[in-house]
């Protein structure tokens, strides 16, 4: 029997509910159960389920359409199950895993589409799957490979934690190998070899001189980041080691495709064997959207730049400009010591629904 | 039934022979046992067994004893067994494992043994076991630790490869560990953290212009090294690291004692964080002893400086000056395609006949 949420009670109540249902990446079934058990209520939403993705859609005809999307996963549990509920001087935090990242958010979801029965806009609410593991099991990235058309909306919202602030577009992020060749030799005769670790120095060196950048787009500022995030070299206590190799991770503004991202990582390691392992691009934060700008207003405040990389891109690499608006600060995302505040629980739900009344 | 060894006939066959017992680290009974029935035919050689380790002894009360040693034991087998034979221009090669590290040594050994049946000095002949694996299991450590008193003697030679020519001492080995530490963050926000990873770049730029030095000890100039030999640090690719570490090879020339050597690796490194891990202290040449300078004469030619560290640092810590002296190409030890000329076996044999006759 799927736990039951009540999405018109008090959200402290709902956030613990889903907190309470473990689903780590790969075990979304039950927490999925409840969810669409909870919103089939509800007659203003048509409901589709595919695997442990859900959809609740209006259908209202309206002019346009919005999506507002957030992932049921967390990352595995670290002893902070169940939740647990303490007061800071009088303001409410839910602590326990996912409560930051991001069931905070899926609660702010729920409510406002309990509440939303005629909305300006027609709402598309997604709750997906396995967001927290590897690219190909993405249950967002599945749907947009599979269905693409429930993914036809004007602008995005994604629910990820961002101190209910609006954090526009992301980052992308690259990571490059950069591999040193030497020659082997006995340590005892180490002018018979060339010590590949020894010719890191200079790499390093660049790295550490690097000064990254700050880049405006769309009106809010992105700062950079170049780097070594591994490093890795060495046969045996005896032998001059003839391959270093150093994982570089470049975090790079959205004003940049990944083609221009790279040729910017082979400019600062020019003379250096350099070897792109792995590319996701950024997202702009489309904050000009007529929809972006109403949103904007209606949550007040100032938009701030997404560093880390999160789905809004894949939204982005659609056409659709996205941003991330959740309770919940980022730096406690995959934390052991994870909780929300419940007022921002409330504040998302309610610019929720603020602008699509 | 142990394989039989003929002591007066070929040194080919004789290398052979010991070749083809397989006597890897830990397996040497079947090869001691051959050893020591091999020896026992002798009258002149009084015999004593401590498990693998077989000393064979003169008492001839001769003003001065010498102890001329050899490892029964080899590196693990890389498809080089049984051994082959091949004509190099007029020159017979033995090859296989252990042909080079150091059973043609132990064949030089065993022939002058069996010729030297009135030596001008009384001999200490040892064949032990455990060299090539750690050192509480090295036979003549066991011997040192145990039994002292068969480790008398004015001067030593070991028979480790040397290309036929005298090497005199060993160089010593030190391991050092410098610990780097920053602060981690998602590497999204680089800002909040700081990398060690780049802080590597200032420690291995000293290593790299480190200018090694040659040092002239009893004679010999040894060439000294200091090197990174493995590098490590990277928590994951969206991490700023908070840690990297560098192991650190210096290897030093016996004018030192390790409490010097420390000293100096502590200032090149002044200001990082460096632990010492490992030190085996070097050996001088002690080529300013008489029984050392009868022993050159036999030789002929000129003594070198040895790089590698050998067992001779034993007898050199016990007070015994000490050289290596054997035949085989030291760069081959431990090499897939380890092999001894034979004219070089017979070189090292007459040297030491003619030394002690």
């Amino acid at each position: 029997m799927p736990a039951t949420l009540d999405l018109t009670g008090d959200v402290v109540a709902l956030l613990r509910a889903l907190i309470d249902v473990e689903s780590v990446s790969g075990n979304e079934a039950q927490i999925a159960d409840a969810v669409e058990a909870a919103l089939r209520q509800y007659r203003h939403l048509q409901m589709i389920r595919e695997g442990n993705l859900i959809l609740a859609r209006t259908d209202l005809g309206r002019a346009e359409r919005v999506i507002i999307a957030g992932h049921l996963d967390t990352v595995p549990v670290a002893g902070n199950l169940p939740s647990w509920v303490t007061d800071d001087g009088g303001r409410t935090l839910i602590w326990g895993r996912g409560a930051c990242d991001m069931k905070g958010g899926v609660a702010a979801q729920l409510s406002a589409a309990a509440q939303l029965t005629a909305p300006s806009r027609d709402i598309t609410w997604i709750f997906y799957d396995n967001e927290e593991v590897e690219e190909d099991r993405n249950g967002l990235n599945r749907l947009a490979r599979e269905q693409p058309r429930h993914l036809e909306g004007s602008f995005a919202v994604l629910c990820e934690p961002t101190n209910a602030r609006i954090a526009g577009g992301c980052q992308g992020t690259m990571r490059v190998m950069v591999e040193l060749t030497g020659k082997a030799a006995h340590s005892a005769r180490s002018w018979m070899g060339h010590n590949a670790i020894h010719d890191a120095a200079a790499v390093l060196q660049r790295l550490s001189a690097y000064q990254a950048r700050e880049i405006e787009v769309d009106g809010l500022r992105y700062r950079e980041g170049l780097n070594a995030v591994n490093i890795t070299g060495g046969i045996a206590g005896n032998v001059i080691p003839d391959r270093c190799e150093i994982e570089v991770n470049y975090r790079f503004a959205p004003d940049k495709s990944p083609e221009q991202a790279e040729a910017h990582v082979r400019e600062v390691l020019a003379g250096f064997s350099a070897r792109i392992t792995d590319v996701a691009p950024g997202a702009r934060p489309g904050l000009d959207q007529p929809a972006a700008a109403e949103f904007l207003a209606s949550v007040g405040g100032e938009a701030s730049a997404k560093f880390g990389w999160t789905d809004v891109a894949r939204f982005s690499a659609m056409g659709i400009p996205a941003v991330n608006f959740g309770p919940g600060d980022p730096s406690k995302a995959h934390a052991d010591d994870e909780f929300c505040p419940a007022d921002e629980v409330l504040t998302c739900r309610d610019a929720l629904v603020r602008w699509l009344s």
